[in-house]
């Protein structure tokens, strides 16, 4: 994912300095223009005074490993610290915190995609923490891909990146149990993926659209939509699933959390009342 | 959901004939000009030779105690039976054949809709089963939504149907718990969904669009999304959700979906892979 950072920034032209803790993997960079550091020091010092510093490593004690002796020797000072290293909110919050303690700037990051995405204008970068380092460097982070800025407390690009890979995760798992139902009948999943992605980018983000507004008002009018006829027609999808010897942890899962929002009066709530029973998880 | 049907035939200039068990519901659309039949027998009669016989009832029992007469008074005989009543593949394949051995065309369809939404060009309906039932009622089905057929096995709209659904729960699913978790840090749902439905819609279905072609091809390179990194990211969502009180049952069920694919020897290859998992349910 560094080289994939390194490389967005110099294709564009941005004069970058890179360091690894493998040398090699420097060497292709060192070919497209960037100045090789011996140490993570002489990287934190070639971006210059109040100089972009993006680090991207495996996790936390890794970061703090690499730029621990930096701040100690006060390389950081005037720096602006974006860390685009994967952890969780409470980490970035810490590190916003450490960084203001070795008089560096700190913007903490998501990267809503994987290295081959990096420098593609539609893919999302998350941030939060110091506005005015996501504003003076927002140039360079724009070429990394689209920047998108969700507010000061440095925790929240990270509980956004958690949260959005969720929804992925429970997306694929959806579509990959319904594609294993079709294909079971002599669908292909080409065929089936075509149907499902206009459903997923249509009526699906249709409801979620209609929903968020019902989440925020503490209000969920189900209209035609009540948890209650989803619970009678989850069943077709759990025979049918059954009927042809795939798992049905995810249905039934499906189904419980439903009946659970029933049980505590949502019966005749749309999904989005779900909300009140996954909160209420930590009052049980 | 009838009355949405009659009234979408109607406003388009279809004669259009009526019948619900609870006539005051026929009310209105005798005003918007439909022909309101006595019986179920008048109302099939009304359609004339060959004619469109749209059913949309609770379930298979209420389907039968509605036709079952009808067709053994030979009403059936030549009409277009086109079944838009919820239920299994297995109960559209036998009322395929029941409407054949009382000489009728039939088509199966799944509204992908709710009430409110038929009649909109971009809602998808799905059919399946005779196709010349299909392409002789076409111009009538269209101005119901956006008609899809998917072939002559009567069985696949009610398939994709619950495939569909379950992918639609599940994504609901994952959006509120990630709802959930950005919310407890004070971020409203608008703010997030509009960020999450970007998601969804861009790199979420840009991977599932990738991984189609590794179902139908059974090889799942993981390039650069690999089983195990997202193993390794899960926990992030897991702890920060835990943190804040919100139940966690769905990343736990999708933490362990993918630990079963690593452990069946996929944790180098992509998301796709866990499809096996899924198959291998039977099979255990």
């Amino acid at each position: 994912m560094g080289s994939a950072l390194a490389a967005a920034l110099l294709d564009h032209g941005h004069p970058t300095t890179v360091w690894n803790r493998s040398p090699r993997k420097a060497k292709p960079l060192a070919d497209h223009g960037a100045h090789v550091a011996a140490t993570p020091e002489d990287a934190v010092a070639g971006s210059g005074l109040g100089g972009l510093v993006l680090v991207c490593v495996l996790d936390y004690d890794a970061l703090h490993a690499v730029l621990d002796p930096v701040a100690e020797a006060g390389g950081l000072a005037g720096k602006s610290l974006v860390n685009l290293t994967s952890g969780s909110p409470e980490q970035a919050v810490e590190m916003a915190a450490w960084a203001a303690s070795h008089c560096a700037g700190y913007l903490d990051g998501g990267i809503m995609t994987t290295p081959p995405g990096v420098g593609h204008p539609e893919m999302m970068f998350l941030y939060s923490g110091s506005q005015t380092v996501y504003e003076t460097h927002r140039p360079a982070l724009a070429v990394l891909g689209d920047p998108l800025y969700l507010g000061a407390e440095p925790g929240l690009a990270s509980l956004y990146d958690a949260a959005l890979l969720g929804l992925m995760w429970a997306t694929f798992t959806g579509w990959l149990h319904g594609t294993a139902l079709v294909t079971s009948d002599g669908t292909t999943a080409t065929d089936f993926t075509r149907v499902a992605l206009r459903w997923l980018t249509g009526a699906v983000s249709g409801f979620v659209t209609a929903y968020a507004p019902q989440v925020d008002a503490g209000r969920y009018p189900g209209d035609d939509a009540t948890i209650d006829v989803q619970i009678a027609a989850i069943d077709h999808l759990i025979h049918a699933a059954h009927a042809r010897g795939i798992d049905n942890s995810l249905p039934h899962l499906l189904k419980a959390t439903m009946e659970r929002a029933a049980a505590a009066g949502h019966g005749s709530d749309s999904y989005a009342s779900v909300i009140e029973s996954l909160r209420a998880a930590g009052r049980r």
